[in-house]
């Protein structure tokens, strides 16, 4: 249609994981959390609707942002909070990526950050990860056309993480920002929240799909210095968080001990998981998300997915062209992952 | 900052209408509706709590489309979903116009338009309404540069509108997509949802936030041509509406009896404050909204306006260079609309 602009007309567009309607389907496609979130947030949600819907919500989530800036030890006007963290990407990629810009990816990674460049009518280019999943120093190198750079970590298939100050030092060699997507941060052994204190081209994001168990609630925030907030602000549309989920995020992250059990038991039943895929002989990447990615280095792995789909079990066949194939498996519980064990066992 | 695009420092930045935290403040400043939503939003809200939260929503809110196609004689996918009316000009602004592209809106109107160009860095181009609220032949011309044209209908601050006709016959020799803006067409007696039938430059954009008592929980949508919402589609965030405000706004529409009750005292009400204003000296402009502008002949308003406010009463001042200014009031309740009238007698 030529009243779109040629760069829309040209892209193909994101395709999101399926979301099957079916109750018996063993989900374990899209990185959900399998346990219900925090009491809490029902709770705060069942307030806000007492106190009724008709106004607008505040425009900055301010009560979230006073609490997560109190966990994270931070003031409130370092952080912005999004509709999901996919806002948050959307956001940095409109404030600092105008059309003929370069923004940069690793491969493989989380494909969406094409398509914000695709929407912007900017270039992306894609620095591939070595075969061990640490990154080439070509990462850190830059011209003035490179105007952001993505970084999930830990990355999605791998589930594999790059060391914070390995980071910091990209961050340094950078000619513009790198925003670490941590929308896994909650299941790995580090993250990188100090470094936005200590480098203003670090910026941070956090989602709490995951690890809160809320992906229905899209809500996400970035961690940045207060000069790079005040401009991605600009950015935001006015009112781009609810009502609802404002009060259901900030009672969310106010449950800290549900989170700390919550990832006991995923990272419990990850190990679990590791040890069923590799006895199965799968290759299985050590991870640091509520994922695995798995490999077979005897026989093609997209016959397993279709013949589990067809068993009611969803995970994820992921086909990287210039790398390999594999499948993303996400940590369900022990039930799941055991009924998915099962099943291969009689395939492979 | 040097690591944003340049016309994003440049830009100020939206800023939205003022929202005190006390409760004492009677606010008829921001167009809220001053009654609850629905009681079937409630109970949509918490069947989806109970149904629980760790799943991702429906990428392109389908329950909704679903009830809304049937409520305005469509097919489901001649909709799109949006996090707020916001969400759907943000989608279309970056859909159509590009950097060095140009934006067209009338003035004085929703200032936010400006703000949309900015953000792409593109030109804005302000058509002068005539004195009588109509809008000149040029708003209906334009070359090759012009991309997108907004328009509100009822248009704010005037509350007046342009008839569907008109509209038709200006979208007609446009050379771009035209949006009209029906964030108050509830309140109208009439609204443009037929010419996107007849003309598929025409997309017509809804707003749950006034009519619906539901500006807390962020749902709009847009109607256009199926090839007009596929390419949509592809810029908006891929799970840009979280699933307990699908199910709220499936839930809100489903109920037309609340709304046509609703719509009933609003309109009443905003009778008795034409009438009140009126003979109080004010010139008010008949209004097709939820809110009326009010101009004084003979004395400057703005100090009205801040007396009101040192008195808990909260309405909009607004100052439109080269058109001149006004108070935005407004309908409330009629208990509120009466306590601002009382206060105004004394002043004026």
């Amino acid at each position: 249609m030529t009243y779109f602009r040629k760069n829309i007309c040209a892209m193909a567009g994101y395709t999101p994981g399926e979301q099957p309607t079916g109750t018996d389907v063993v989900k374990l496609n899209t990185n959900e959390n399998p346990y219900r979130c925090s009491p809490a947030v029902g709770e705060a949600v069942l307030a806000t609707l007492e106190r009724g819907l008709e106004k607008y919500p505040h425009p900055m989530a301010e009560p979230f942002r006073i609490r997560a800036a109190e966990l994270l030890g931070v003031e409130p006007d370092w952080i912005l909070a999004g509709n999901g963290s996919d806002d948050i990407l959307t956001i940095a990629t409109r404030a600092m990526v105008g059309e003929g810009d370069r923004l940069r990816l690793p491969y493989p990674s989380y494909i969406l950050y094409r398509t914000l460049a695709e929407i912007q009518g900017a270039e992306w280019e894609e620095v591939h990860f070595d075969r061990d999943w640490s990154l080439p120093a070509s990462f850190g190198t830059g011209d003035e056309r490179l105007r952001l750079v993505f970084l999930p970590n830990p990355n999605s298939p791998s589930g594999t993480m790059i060391r914070p100050e390995q980071i910091l030092a990209l961050a340094e060699r950078l000619p513009c920002p790198l925003l670490v997507d941590e929308a896994y941060a909650d299941f790995a052994e580090t993250n990188c929240m100090e470094l936005v204190r200590q480098c203003d081209r670090v910026m941070v994001s956090r989602s709490l799909s995951k690890s809160y168990a809320l992906a229905g609630l899209r809500f996400g925030y970035v961690v940045a210095q207060p000069p790079v907030i005040e401009q991605l602000a600009k950015v935001k549309d006015s009112y781009n968080c609810d009502a609802l989920s404002i009060a259901a995020a900030t009672a969310a992250i106010g449950d800290q001990a549900w989170l700390a059990d919550n990832r006991r038991k995923i990272l419990a039943t990850r190990q679990r998981l590791t040890d069923g895929m590799t006895r199965l002989g799968f290759e299985v990447v050590p991870s640091q998300a509520n994922f695995t990615w798995n490999t077979h280095p005897a026989q093609p792995v997209k016959p397993l997915f279709e013949e589990l789909r067809r068993r009611n079990i969803l995970i994820r066949y992921m086909d990287y062209p210039g790398w390999g194939d594999g499948l993303r498996v996400s940590v369900g519980t022990d039930e799941q992952i055991d009924r998915l064990l099962d099943e291969l066992r009689k395939m492979v």
